[in-house]
């Protein structure tokens, strides 16, 4: 049976992708080699530096935000090096055992997956390493998985306190474009994002912005690589084209995603999902429920993970408010798998949307007859009336 | 600036259209004359006649529903004929203007707007008519403007029960697959629609159905016309043609629109949109506000208008939600400008894009100073958690 | 089975819909009452003047062309009026005898359907009508059944020349946007148009423009009117909404078309158009066909109408091409059916679209063993090539 | 200026992109991890094997095609493993490049780019290698730059021939739907294509099928990897899912252009690009102009690659033909640059288009003031009308 209206598609990505980009991805394909090609390439290389905040070089890959992870990685480092990484949840997890498939070795310093990563302790991980054998620290800036944030201009100055020259490497592939990100001003080296959060795309195009430092870095990297090789990019890029056929109907739709956010101010884009995530979490509280995100401040404006009562299973209840209310939620990932559920809150989003969403995580705990306190959906409109988007 | 997602379009008409119907529209046009045409044209005729529920002739016209209204009256009626209207609202008022721009000499029962038309007085007015002069009873069924549906069916019985032979023509632009309609089960002679309702369409397509009855009282009708003319329709209609060129790519909308409804099932339909009727009133009496539409059983589950406390301003509201909250609400129309505000809940929708208008209308309140209580939201909530849209 | 490629549709109207076109008409529907819309009317309303070439009014018709000739007819006159009409073809036809079941009474000028309109006819014609009975002269700008223009500025000229008072009233249904039209230049005073042709939409919107002495006799005009009728109009148009609700989506498209139109320049626009007839014209001959248009300096840019040899069904030559070469042509109409094929050159439309077109034609009269000489794909080459369309 | 009609994308890729595809890839993002999805992942999964005409396994990539070369060598080989490869064209080329930045050690086969892979000098090569140091051989099928074919049958008769166990590793990237292509009747082990070719997609989808010596040998390849990582995709793909995020709408375009291949039937598609390919060398020679690909029976369906005269520049005479005739043709490459242009005849194309594309070249030709004879056009024409496409 046909389900009436629009899906409410609230995983922390893919978002619900706009319709102004649905059509600028099903313009007609165009030459990619021809002279109308540049200016479709430059404006979406220009316009990607707006969103990273930086005036070095963005790499657009035709790839998953997955393949980004490992282009950053191979395009550094060489076999054998050391990295630091943090445990922040289940992508932090992904992205050490890709570098082990990669072959760097990976350290991890331990976290409960409910705050970012915390700089004092890479600061004092980075002091012992006398020999400066670390190459890079690998941080997740807004980890999908639990819905919390990592300050990164503090960890920045932790290195540098530390007087480490590690390079630093930031995944934020869930973040940009939704809660604030400065490649340039934060220090940033190698930064990963993806097309299919914030920047309200399908999935298919992701980004390595690389600092001056990171591209000298690449210079000397001995990991072996091709299609992620940032050398063969710099040239082609300056005047709008690829080495290799780009991804062009994503490209189009980049274009009309950047031009979207800053139509919208990326200020005003930031407000906006901080709001929401003030407001979700509200709810979260009406209800009695517990936010997984367990730091005062690090909590994510993109995504409300919420921690189910002790027995009641996770995956139950997203099933049946996919089934009652079609709407989509994120489920708990590994060691959090059933125990958690995901709210999206992130792209092309606004406050009667979100009330729908809230209303659909409401009625479901009470279908799924998960205990709970009415008033969620009450708490947050109680914060969006008080704290309006409107001009 | 740019408003972030969605749009509520929560006006009763037109209504969001869907994905689906947006992406038949916008298939490329072919020869309205050449075989690939019967194909699409055939389905057109066939399909809309399931959704009239009749097995008489649907004619389709190229037109908004203005245009299905006139060749309604000129199909079947001659210059200076009598006809009996009721006052329903401000639609049923519009249609009475009509018939005396084209010649006709309409007559009025009054209404007060809370209600729909009234068999007992339809059938003593008829009664009355002794020499039956008046040649047919039009009524609308949805009546846009109030948010009350009058019963057809029995008016039908008070025709008959008059042993009057007047038509029976009805207008149910606005109810039409969003409220059960039986043309030929009602015993109704001609029924005029739009695309842009319950059918989810954009404007621009409206049809005629007409009884065997009414095709022949066509024959005898004197009224000028050419575009409307049915006589011109039937011939090539037969073979899924038009007399002149037919707005093809809302036809090819109008195709995908049929089959989604199928796809839903009618009576889902129906069923979804009286659900939402009922939770949108518990949310406005809630408020403390006051419905409207004050014939209990003739609230529509397509619309619901809603009275302004004494001294405020609908529109002034309504503007207020519409910019803190991009949501559209219908307005008052002529004797009730600025004192109703209408909320659109019909066609492609469902349970968590009803809370979110909703919200919007609570949000919207409280931001333009409305009296009223909090708690319409979670009335509403309390309705479709236990009424619940799922298998 | 499926044929690969694009259909060539080559029928002279609708024309191919350009895919930015195709787009624009599947972004969602807006409140027509809302602050937005009044920016899409607004531009819809003004734009499609520069494309009329008036400063005057164009009422837009949610309807076929067939509608605006009825707008037009009743708009301005009075019942039994008598108008004089000029038989261009089938189409001026078929407005007589819209004509007649309207309620006035046109009076045709016979003509062979090989050419425009005569303006010394007319002028003769007038001459005869001492007492100004004849309220109007209604003539087709572009006859889309034989491929002949009428000298339209002489027309108002041969009106002028006899004294007579007559309004002017122009069918450019097929004309507009392809060969060059001036509405307040040439003095029409009534002039109707369809957005399938030219301005490269689907069907379902039509046009009237009317000159001031077109509006004062409006004012007059007695013939019963309710959609049609330009007063209730004019008011809401000047805020850009109209007084029911409009094809919204169409006027998405509708302005789309005008700004491509103006990006391409209305006079490359007809020069392109002129162009592809003497190529198209150059390979008829070529072939050994004959032209049905037989005036020089009246064959249309728009569409050439092919004579078949004598003994051969044009409607059987149609089906061949259909099936082996994917294109639809047009057919020959009324008294010049199965006599005639038309090959529609019009709209989004160029040099390589057109010689693909012929090399159908071409292949189409081999394959249908129809009698013909080869080399007209390469006259049209040879015109095509000297006289470029290129920067 | 804006350019009037459809442009002519007569690269040998990306192809034009047909509507119903475009359409298909601008449909909502679903959850890649939700019940819906894996409906649209095994119709992905089992689709695209039957063009590849495998049972066995096929992966789909998020990336372009030359992505999927890099997988295809990291996936089934170890560090300084030797290759054999044979110089076709450019294409050839540059993945033996990829072969060197991978680590591997690929020999060439040298060739005068005027013809396919050449079996013998395989398997002479072969029989050399007693030690079977040779891990794979690795062949471009359609080679792109050149326009030749190579027997891949015949290659894998030339390994067996010489008693070799290296694995047969296959680039149809262009060739794929275009021209038959047999994954395991011809006995390959690994498969690259691509999706902007045959396949009618926009680029950003890339495939790898591996026979099962291909998923044995990947158990023990050496070579670093993990985005591209055969074995992480197999678990996942059984159910239809993706180990990470999938290009969503991309395989929404895929699905559909599995169904429209096989609407048409592949062997009809192939016989259309194999008669393309005979009419546009018909042209050529008619011309007197030289086609690139010397090897008869090699000549490729899907481009035809055209050797200028002496003294004059395939790439000015590239830039005349897209600015007069709006119709982008594919350039010469490296050693070819400037001597060779190539037209793209392949994906969703049909005669008319090809005489349009082949009188772009024509009239181009005169434009640009290149010696040729006029008649290629016509040439073209008296194949196609002989060998019709219609049923």
């Amino acid at each position: 049976m046909r389900q009436a209206g629009r899906h409410f598609l609230q995983i922390p990505g893919p978002s619900a992708v706009p319709d102004r980009i649905l059509s600028a991805i099903s313009r007609q394909t165009i030459d990619h080699r021809g002279p109308d090609f540049a200016k479709v390439g430059l404006k979406a290389l220009n316009g990607i530096k707006t969103i990273f905040k930086t005036e070095s070089n963005v790499f657009i890959y035709p790839a998953s935000g997955t393949g980004a992870w490992e282009a950053a990685l191979v395009n550094v480092l060489s076999p054998d090096d050391r990295v630091l990484m943090f445990e922040t949840g289940h992508f932090a997890t992904l992205w050490k055992k890709l570098a082990e498939k990669v072959g760097i070795r990976p350290e991890f310093i331990e976290g409960d997956w409910r705050g970012g990563a915390d700089p004092d302790k890479i600061e004092a991980y980075l002091s012992e390493d006398k020999n400066h054998e670390i190459k890079a620290v690998c941080v997740v800036h807004n980890e999908t998985s639990t819905g919390s944030v990592s300050p990164i201009a503090a960890i920045r100055k932790a290195i540098d306190n530390a007087g480490h020259p590690a390079l630093l490497m930031v995944d934020t592939i869930s973040g940009l474009a939704s809660i604030d990100f400065c490649h340039d001003e934060w220090g940033v080296d190698v930064t990963v994002s993806g097309s299919q959060k914030g920047l309200m795309l399908p999935p298919g195009l992701s980004f390595n912005a690389a600092s001056e430092k990171a591209i000298a870095a690449n210079k000397k990297a001995k990991l072996k690589r091709s299609y992620w090789d940032w050398e063969d990019m710099i040239g082609p890029n300056e005047t709008g084209y690829f080495p290799y056929t780009p991804a062009t109907n994503l490209l189009y739709g980049l274009n009309e995603a950047v031009d979207m956010l800053h139509e919208e101010g990326l200020d005003n884009v930031f407000a906006r999902h901080a709001r929401h995530g003030v407001a979700a979490r509200a709810a979260v509280r009406a209800w009695g429920l517990e936010v997984l995100c367990a730091q005062q401040g690090q909590e994510s404006g993109v995504l409300t993970a919420v921690m189910m009562p002790e027995g009641h299973s996770a995956d139950e209840f997203r099933a049946t408010t996919l089934k009652h209310f079609d709407m989509s939620l994120g489920n708990g990932l590994s060691k959090i798998a059933d125990k958690v559920f995901r709210i999206g809150h992130l792209g092309d989003f606004n406050d009667l949307m979100l009330i729908g969403t809230l209303s659909g995580v409401e009625m479901g705990l009470a279908k799924a007859d998960v205990p709970h306190k009415a008033g969620g959906v009450a708490a947050a409109m109680e914060h969006l009336k008080t704290a309006s988007s409107g001009a």
